[in-house]
């Protein structure tokens, strides 16, 4: 058996949206055991002294950010459109995620809250729009949305964040292997070799 | 006729080290003509207010930046070892380099030098390594290096410094082909693709 792929991502990040489009499906096809791992980066950069994504801040880097974006979705072919705004809270969506993060319908959740913020450009903070998501794909989509406010949740987030940073995990989307992390879009398959060669 | 592939880099940098080695042979395999246009990091990194590698400012990205190095080093056949002092100065080397952009030992010093610094950890800014690598290379190593002092060279390598903040680069390696830039290593093969693709 190969070890399980966690994959830590954060909603407002670019490019965990071009690893989680793709990571079940990859996952799947090579036997892989996926954990979702849904962290929050701002705390973290917040510890690093940035308020603001470090793209809105050096500009010459996030400027090339979002050329790079459009190139690499098209290579993955991805649809992709720059939102209006950057980042977006992914907060409520994250809790959702943290405390359903075995249920069977994560994984379409996780990829419609990204082809909201990266595609059709909706405010993935807003209750109607995570409604709007659940009601297809969840029996009570009412009762996920009141969990993802009891304090239980909150802190299971918290937990997961802290342990990001602990782990070493200062952006996002990070594999973890075995103990070993893989950082960016642009390690995933390295990350899924990882994972078979450690069987 | 492919559009030729500008490599950006700066030897105290990493990620340059893996390109480096690499870009001549695969350029020349794919009859893509090669532009070296060393620069310096360290105005780019000031002027972001960063005054030390980030790598060093930030800690948790920089010890994943060494452990990620000695994973691809190995995974592309390169020998590394982090070196005892980073960043090294390779200021007197990017000027030889700026200097001496065209000659047809640009390469090997190129190489030799990066060896220096992330294999045999040599000090690339002292004279006498420098002196040491150009010998074997160059017909007259002692008119290279005094050359290397001289004002039009300093200017030289001042203005190509500048014009790589002018282009929107904020990092190193990065590869300019047909006015659009890529960023890192893990772009090598989409600089090519993009080269020939202009064509």
């Amino acid at each position: 058996m190969p070890v399980p792929v966690e994959f830590w991502f954060e909603y407002a990040s670019t490019y965990s949206y071009l690893s989680a489009m793709r990571i079940e499906h990859v996952c799947s096809e090579r036997g892989v055991k996926l954990i979702w791992k849904p962290f929050l980066l701002g705390p973290i950069f917040s510890s690093q002294g940035w308020r603001d994504s470090p793209f809105n801040i050096y500009t010459a880097k996030g400027e090339y950010m979002w050329a790079d974006m459009a190139r690499e979705a098209a290579r993955l072919g991805l649809p992709f459109n720059k939102p209006r705004l950057f980042p977006q809270s992914g907060l409520t969506a994250a809790r959702i995620t943290c405390a359903h993060a075995k249920a069977d319908w994560i994984g379409q959740f996780v990829r419609d809250i990204y082809t909201a913020n990266f595609v059709t450009g909706s405010d993935i903070s807003d209750p109607l729009t995570l409604a709007t998501l659940l009601n297809p794909i969840v029996p009570d989509p009412a009762s996920v949305l009141s969990d993802a406010r009891s304090e239980a949740v909150k802190m299971a987030l918290r937990d997961q964040t802290e342990q990001a940073a602990k782990l070493g995990i200062f952006g996002a989307p990070t594999f973890r292997v075995g103990g070993e992390i893989y950082w960016g879009n642009d390690r995933l398959d390295q990350a899924l070799l990882a994972a078979l060669a450690n069987a």
